[in-house]
């Protein structure tokens, strides 16, 4: 064992009446157990309690996981454990360093939680072995916390997110302490380092409280951390500029380092109570600072100091398998059975292989248990929004084409009312960065303000204590935010520039893989969808440009597991409330809705609308010509807003220019019915495509995005060869609405010459309209250059009726 | 104007022989002149000069751009002129807030370089009736800091990768001071608030300097700021924490604030001339504390006070465009007249417009000036990389599969010679969110070590002041450098977990924006590529599993501009070798090279590797049956290490159960090749394609990521209804390597499958041999669910030969 790490707790006094010995030796035994078990499930096939001395035949064939943490990790359960009982508290913990799966999962053993949700995994000496065995075992259990283990709701292995998903849990959980551990490597990340902010906006009455323990174990995989080797007044300089209050436990003599961590424990949670109480009983003062408790434990602790000569305890080399040899190489075996010995296995669990009462005497029962906390198995707590009814909302549409309103302005009315009727049960938030108002959602501000709990001046507006509008200029925040908030059983909607949901891709495929397994464990109840509203879209990108280009997000999410995502493009305000109102009824999905906030032709009634988003996809007969016909001789198909106004356009164009054409006009408001049968739930058959695209006419598809897109859903359709897309190519700049759609060869007299080039024998007529539609091209070109604004025929144009 | 900033500099005691009033009045001036032209960009068309009344033609019919920081920008690059001029100073300048893209251009056009890259826009009052009228109009130049603009290296548009990119510039630049203003909207991004440690990592001898300007301008789009609604001392502990020593600029009177600025820019450039020399006489001691201005000033500083009755400057209603009624509300045109007017235009260009001397006073010459320095120029620096000949570095492969390597660990031999031969020329980094040695390319180590400025201990090993191996836990950090790095002209790799490169898609989405655009200018040089390897890739990730296991990286940046981006997936060591090199080699591009850290056969040698890389795509004969047949009956493809070995796996299962199978192997490097001739420039002709996959026999195409993907490159290809894609489906855990392939229906006896359900007339032999390969994968799932590893036919596999 190293000595690096004098036991100190320079933040707290000693608590008066602190620890009596046998509450440390109490807790030191469980600590003790739960690092046996950790070991045990790196390296056990059998022989679970030593009955007999350990065998190469004893050890798994494959050694994974990771030890480095799992001391740490088992600490801080063990000391959780601790202030839940005594204090009743209502608890849960976000595990950061969540790749230390063997310490949360031999906690849940021992307290039982475990064995309630896997009855096979006893807890008993066979369950035991049935623990050690299953773990990074094939058809066993994952090497991370993981959705399987009980009482999580964050997985550990892409790192930067837990601080995050804690705030988001306890918004609006004014009796819930949401512990964190934020290991150091985690806290290089950007994510992670903005997360310090979340603080200031939570409100201390109406949410509850975060309780961040930064574990400064010194490494990580090959090196050490930065926060690590600060020197402490720049450390504690950081902490407090974060606005937070530390507390320091330091040290390497566990005695000492139980002593220092219950007093810790104890000191923050009276902190914390007295600002609640401050706050819920006097009215909010100044923000509070919230404590942190930074914990410095040598990485590996307790484990081989040496090995092979080298130092692995409180060195990067306990980061996974210390002892990788044990199976070939005697010495380590000895080196194995010695390490686990020094717990005392036998003083630990009883004959039977059962803890011994000492070993759980400050271990909390029922639902207070950390495993079975129902806040982390949200779908328990989960209520139905009161959702209004649409027809309050909807626009009138007496015929397609005659009004134009901002589709989400529209919808920010209905989310108005959704908000208003969550005053009380406050199971509702709304987040983005920093785009709500600019996104026409502003009616949400009449229902509730934008969260805020630093310092306001005179001329702001709607910032509020309680406001449940959640504005931060990081999408990493907003995410991470929602899923917390999500995964404790409540609703909430991102709204995002479309170009810039991309920075959380890898957040939103973590969240993805989190559902998909959530789904197919029956004890993991439903937990509300994860919604996005991704406007401010790529059309439409007057001030900004080519930057804020970017539709590629709905190519991200259709990688994913079909189960649990699901894409919309509604082509009008009525057709995005009833999308909008779907969404926020589900549960377990990841939504992804693409909407303008510009005016927009009004298409549908909301009966229309209605019957249009239930079918996903359908032909629009009023736009199109093709009559009685049996088949059309073209079909003009779009998806999202522009594009759908684009191919309007180009309808009245031919239906005005060439009546002799049967033109069918379909819509897509949901992406996946485009998808294979099967490979989606929403997927048509071949015979409901058919019906829709016809098997053997030529298809001009006009999508929203990258046009590729289209081709990858549908690339085993009968009528596949006649398909032509027509979508972003990439081509972005600062430029008029109509001149984006140019350069990217989606506009109306494009997708004209497009279906004249496709369909034969269309005769000299046609060849006309085709020339006027290039001409009308140039036209564009010329004008744009001299008046910087579209072309009257352009900007003026509407739909003929 | 408001007076809620009172003009103070804590940090800074009166500069002795402070601005002369002179100096003063001539920096005024100049700002003076920048903001009107900033305000001209955003409103004018024509009457630059204000030489009539202004009328309502004069007046763009679309105003868009963002005035709100371009003030703070302004005032800014006035005073780098100053020192810049004053010192001599080598110096750039990353414009975070590059949204305010007014104020740089404005700034270009005062000091000349502007008209020197675009001699249209002339330094006189045709030239600045060109500079107004062309922004953010339809042709003309985006509203944003952009590859257009001289001297910038860095979008302002997506928030939270300036000081990362100031850092990368810095690197191996000891000469160079790198400014950096940090707009307090952009310091809520995680990525930004990450960025602060990257001084742990800047080298005082052999590193420039970056001073970051924390601009405090109160608000963001509709809300204030975090960091600006801090209490002081909150803020000033904050930055200390992060380890600068903060210097302070606060005010709205512009006098008082010129003489703040100007006396902490001198302080912070003392500071860090003394910190540098200290380093670079004395040897590295401590840590320097490097300086950070705050620069507090209102928002839409100069701007409209007020309109339509709302508070404006000073508050987040200045964002964007403040006036937006001139050319319908003549109010507002009076507003705007009287704003511009405000400047004294005739004090500060002569009848001509060219700017009169007085404003010029303090703008350095040649080189010096910010937008012509040629660091941000960065291909006007580039030396190539002293690349050693691959013949020292390539596995010997007498035969295939007779040996096997770690492909990235010999990879690492060649980057090490690579790292060693730039020793005196420092233009080579290899980046990493610490992988660097798990990745296998530890021998780097021996040439460099891994930049570290924090504290040491004994056990530390490789850590070093001037190391030129950057590992920090930061994906956002590393690709940040790696950007700033590379367009400042050098080199560098950036070795990434494959799932976990999605952390930066939106990143890469903003780095390929920038390298498309650049290319089409051609006063840009070539800059060195931006180079990934993707490593512990999806089909090995027995420590970590499913949150560990994402292909669609290559999908995300095939959605992006052809020219710009390269996808490699390398089958072995000396393919991986060949890849490697001439991606070091290459300008301008995005290469990803997605290569396996496990032992692989090695199945080319380096004579062999070049030309198949040349090809991107060929037959492997030795591995097919297909003989002295026309055509195959059936062709086996495989693009990546794993599905290379499976295949080959199954062909050797074919060969020895259906000799009579005329079977092709085709194996794909160039993951562009696939792409349509014309869609991309590596995109092979139909006939090239229709050699090497046949027009209409069956095709079993086994690919390393997402299955799809091979479908989207494919579509129009001749015999796409023949091919069927096997790959990784979002099933994922923590397993064998072979359970991984199995799970995904990608491992070899799925794919001998997948040949017999495909070529028609095999008889009976063939079902026979069907149903032996469904034996062994029901084999396979009873052996593993008890031995927990590979049968010992898997396991022990090797190419027969």
């Amino acid at each position: 064992m190293t000595t690096r790490h004098p036991t100190s707790d320079p933040g707290a006094a000693p608590a008066p009446g602190g620890l009596t010995d046998t509450e440390v030796a109490a807790l030191d035994a469980h600590w003790r157990a739960a690092n046996y078990l950790a070991v045990g499930q790196i390296y056990l096939m059998s022989n679970p309690l030593l009955a007999v001395p350990l065998e190469p035949e004893h050890v798994k064939p494959r050694l994974l996981g990771h030890w480095g943490t799992s001391p740490g990790l088992n600490l801080v359960h063990t000391h959780l454990n601790r202030v839940v009982k005594s204090r009743d508290l209502d608890a849960i913990c976000v595990w950061g360093p969540g790749h230390g799966g063997p310490a949360v999962l031999a906690n849940s053993w021992l307290e039982g939680s475990y064995s309630e949700v896997y009855p096979d995994v006893s807890r008993d000496a066979d369950g035991m072995e049935r623990l050690f065995r299953q773990f990074s075992f094939p058809g066993g259990v994952p090497s991370h916390v993981a959705p399987e283990t009980p009482g999580s709701l964050h997985e550990g292995g892409e790192l930067g997110y837990s601080l995050a998903h804690a705030y988001g849990a306890a918004f609006d959980n004014p009796g819930l302490l949401v512990a964190c551990v934020i290991g150091d490597g985690e806290a290089e990340t950007g994510p992670l380092a903005g997360s310090w902010h979340a603080n200031k906006f939570l409100d201390p009455v109406h949410d509850g409280a975060v309780l961040p323990i930064l574990h400064l174990n010194g490494y990580k995989i090959a090196n050490p951390t930065v926060l690590a080797r600060l020197p402490e007044e720049e450390l504690d300089r950081l902490l407090r500029g974060y606005g937070h209050e530390p507390l320091y436990v330091t040290g390497d003599d566990p005695a000492k380092v139980h002593r220092a961590m219950a007093a810790a424990m104890d000191r923050a949670l009276d902190h914390i109570a007295t600002a609640q109480r401050v706050a819920r009983e006097g009215g909010v003062g100044d923000r509070p600072h919230w404590p942190v408790i930074v914990l410095r434990t040598p990485k590996g602790w307790t484990g081989p100091a040496e090995v092979d000569g080298l130092p692995v305890e409180d060195t990067w080399r306990a980061h996974q398998v210390p002892l990788p040899g044990v199976r070939d190489n005697p010495d380590h075996l000895r080196q194995l059975e010695h390490w686990l010995r020094s717990y005392r296995p036998e003083e630990l669990f009883d004959e039977d292989g059962r803890p011994r009462p000492e070993v759980l005497a400050h271990v909390p029962e029922g639902d207070r248990r950390l495993g079975a906390n129902p806040h982390a198995n949200g779908g328990l707590l989960t209520r139905s929004l009161p959702m209004p009814p649409l027809e309050h909302y909807a626009v009138p549409v007496d015929k397609p084409g005659a009004g134009r309103h901002e589709p989400t302005r529209v919808l920010g009315n209905f989310l108005a009312q959704i908000m208003a009727g969550t005053t009380a049960s406050r199971n509702f938030r709304v987040v983005g960065p920093d785009e709500t108002d600019s996104n026409r959602l502003d009616a949400l501000y009449a229902a509730t303000g934008k969260a805020w709990q630093a310092a306001t001046l005179p001329t702001d507006e709607h910032l509020a204590h309680d406001g449940r509008v959640m504005e931060v200029l990081s999408e990493h925040l907003c995410q991470g935010w929602l899923e917390g908030y999500t995964l404790t059983g409540r609703h909430g909607l991102f709204s995002c520039y479309e170009a810039f949901v991309h920075i959380v891709d890898s957040m939103v495929n973590q969240h993805i893989k989190w559902l998909r397994t959530s789904r197919a464990l029956p004890w993991r109840r439903p937990v509300p969808s994860l919604n996005y509203l991704l406007t401010s879209h790529v059309w439409r990108q007057d001030h900004n440009g080519f930057s804020h280009q970017d539709p590629g997000f709905v190519d991200h999410v259709l990688n994913k597991s079909p189960e649990v995502v699901r894409v919309y493009l509604p082509p009008d305000a009525n057709t995005l409330l009833s999308v909008a109102d779907h969404a926020l009824r589900s549960r377990d999905y990841v939504n992804v809705i693409v909407a303008g906030k510009q005016p927009c032709f009004d298409w549908l009634s909301l009966e229309e609308a209605r019957a249009h988003c239930a079918r996903g996809a359908g032909v629009w007969t009023w736009a199109g010509s093709e009559g009685t016909a049996r088949e059309p001789d073209a079909v003009l198909a779009c998806a999202g807003d522009v594009p759908t106004q684009e191919v309007l356009a180009a309808a009245g164009l031919l239906r005005r220019h060439l009546p002799e054409l049967a033109l069918r006009v379909v819509n897509v408001v949901d992406m996946t019915r485009l998808m294979a049968h099967g490979e989606h739930p929403h997927g048509m058959t071949d015979a409901e495509y058919d019906a829709l695209f016809t098997r053997d006419k030529p298809v001009v598809f006009a999508y929203h995005g990258y046009p590729w897109l289209i081709h990858r859903l549908t690339y085993r359709r009968t009528g596949h060869g006649d398909l032509h897309v027509r979508g972003y190519k990439e081509v972005g700049t600062t430029t008029t609405p109509f001149d984006m759609v140019v350069r990217n060869d989606l506009d109306r007299y494009r997708l004209v010459m497009d279906v004249i080039d496709r369909v034969p024998g269309l005769g000299a007529r046609a060849v006309a309209v085709r020339q006027a539609m290039a001409d009308a091209r140039t036209r564009h070109h010329a004008w744009i250059r001299e008046h910087g604004v579209d072309m009257p025929e352009v900007a003026e144009w509407s739909w003929p009726g």
